[in-house]
């Protein structure tokens, strides 16, 4: 399987641009004292469908050629992908078809159903989603964008990080969530072909720390049913993805959900921005290990802000 | 007294220029959607202290000579004004004095308390707040900065929609809240300048409607004890913010706080901002009165993000 390259994630960017928002970067002199580091915080809660899914779904979905686009597109998301992927498809005029898990995030389902794509319920489990994609794709003929392994996914998402490192190229350090690793993958392809000397950490739940222990144990992971706030990292890491990772030297680091509630809570009060825990976790694990960010100018991906606020974790 | 106008304005923003943030402007197609008008919202919650307070705070402070700066600045504010002139005051070097109410919100409070400033608390009294304001000065010379009537307070709120304009000059109209009438004296004189054919649109809350009802009357009124959960607008119109509202013909639209708090988490959900009741009133104007606005390009100033995240309105 080829693995994206940095020249895809240019290609997307080219392809991309104009369709995707570029992005704010913040920065808090307050955050800054509490963690001993300098963070510049890439504002994708600010994009589109309020996360970074929307650079890979535009980029898999304009990347398609004009019969294959006809058909249409098929995924399966917990959220944030399908609501980026069912608005994509929109802006192509061609259906999509999302495959969704009956315990999403009712704020997500309700982002999917505003992009008019087509929602197709399914118990939460590995079999149940596969049956069910496999029925949609049998009966519309419809393209597979998976979350996080399809390639153009991978370099769509890794065009955030290109613009974080035009706002602020002298950056030592880039931080990012790791779900299935699509962004963490996207990221590390950019930022090394920008300085191969920027170190790249992922930020994992501890109750779903697959990409964490297979880092350790070098091989892929049982993935058990995760527990965790950060919802939009349940998924197991994908297999382009964590040979990516590996290449790349990534450095995985965890945090529990309660000091992902704390670490929400001050990006909430601090930087004036909504974000979700999944993206969240970026902070809680630099308040944790602060020893390794002490002195260096970060960037972290803010990855998303989808988030229920009649649930907010620290209430 | 001398009015502020376009000059000082533009030399507001270049005594500034570095020292205050240059604000993202963030658009939702959801939003446009409800309102029917085309919002390029201008994000000075994201602005430094959270509020474009520190635009007025950091301009009056550095246009001090050497000599009178020594003495320090001292002001009175129910928050985010007294927290800014602190940030601007310990920039330059020099001391600043608060007289606060005691029932200033606690965020705030906080806020004014990370500025190094010295608070003075007094009741909430216009009486009991000129009193202690007096007794400061006897004992420190410090030089009073107000709130909202300074000349060079308003000129640095006036950069705000300079700002604004530059990212979209197309703009048919300009809304912002008004309490004291600072941002808005300073609003209405830049965007005449940068053409007169703007309407500049004032939001207020019905619970402290003094603007609306002095327009209607053609004088300043009395300001009863303000009842809104808009604390940053409890405030009465300034009166040479009176003036130039006359002579700017700014249109002065209520809201009540149901509505403002409706449009507040509006704002929460679809933009991904944390803005106080004080900033969402404008939205909540532009809803109520969906047929001023429908079909237009409307900017409107998000004035601040200083919000106690335990006692949401909604909740």
């Amino acid at each position: 399987m080829k693995l994206p390259n940095i020249a895809d994630i240019h290609a997307a960017a080219a392809r991309i641009n104009g369709r995707v928002r570029v992005t704010p970067v913040l920065t808090s002199s307050a955050i800054d004292a509490a963690s001993g580091a300098s963070i510049w915080f890439k504002c994708e809660n600010l994009q589109h469908m309020g996360a970074f899914k929307f650079r890979g779904a535009s980029n898999a979905v304009w990347a398609l050629a004009d019969d294959a686009a006809a058909r249409g597109v098929l995924t399966h998301s917990s959220g944030n992908h399908g609501a980026a992927l069912g608005l994509a498809a929109r802006e192509r005029g061609i259906p999509a078809h999302i495959v969704v898990p009956e315990n999403a995030p009712a704020i997500k389902i309700a982002n999917m159903r505003a992009s008019d794509a087509h929602l197709h319920f399914c118990a939460p489990t590995l079999a149940a989603r596969e049956h069910a994609a496999a029925q949609v794709q049998v009966h519309t003929g419809s393209i597979l964008i998976h979350p996080f392994t399809h390639l153009e996914v991978i370099a769509g998402q890794g065009t955030a990080v290109l613009e974080l490192l035009a706002a602020e190229p002298r950056l030592e350090a880039i931080l990012v969530p790791v779900g299935g690793g699509g962004l963490l993958a996207g990221t590390a392809i950019a930022t090394h072909a920008h300085n191969p000397g920027i170190t790249v950490f992922a930020a994992e739940p501890e109750g779903a720390a697959d990409a964490f222990r297979a880092m350790a144990s070098g091989q892929l992971e049982q993935h058990p049913i995760a527990d965790t706030i950060c919802d939009g990292l349940r998924a197991g890491i994908g297999e382009i993805n964590f040979q990516i990772m590996r290449r790349e030297a990534v450095q995985v680091l965890i945090a529990s959900d309660a000091e992902t509630a704390t670490a929400m809570r001050m990006i909430w009060d601090r930087l004036k921005l909504i974000v979700e825990p999944s993206a969240a976790v970026c902070l809680a694990v630099m308040l944790r290990h602060a020893e390794v960010f002490r002195g260096r100018r970060v960037g972290v991906i803010l990855s998303g802000g989808n988030v229920d606020l009649d649930a907010l974790p620290w209430r």
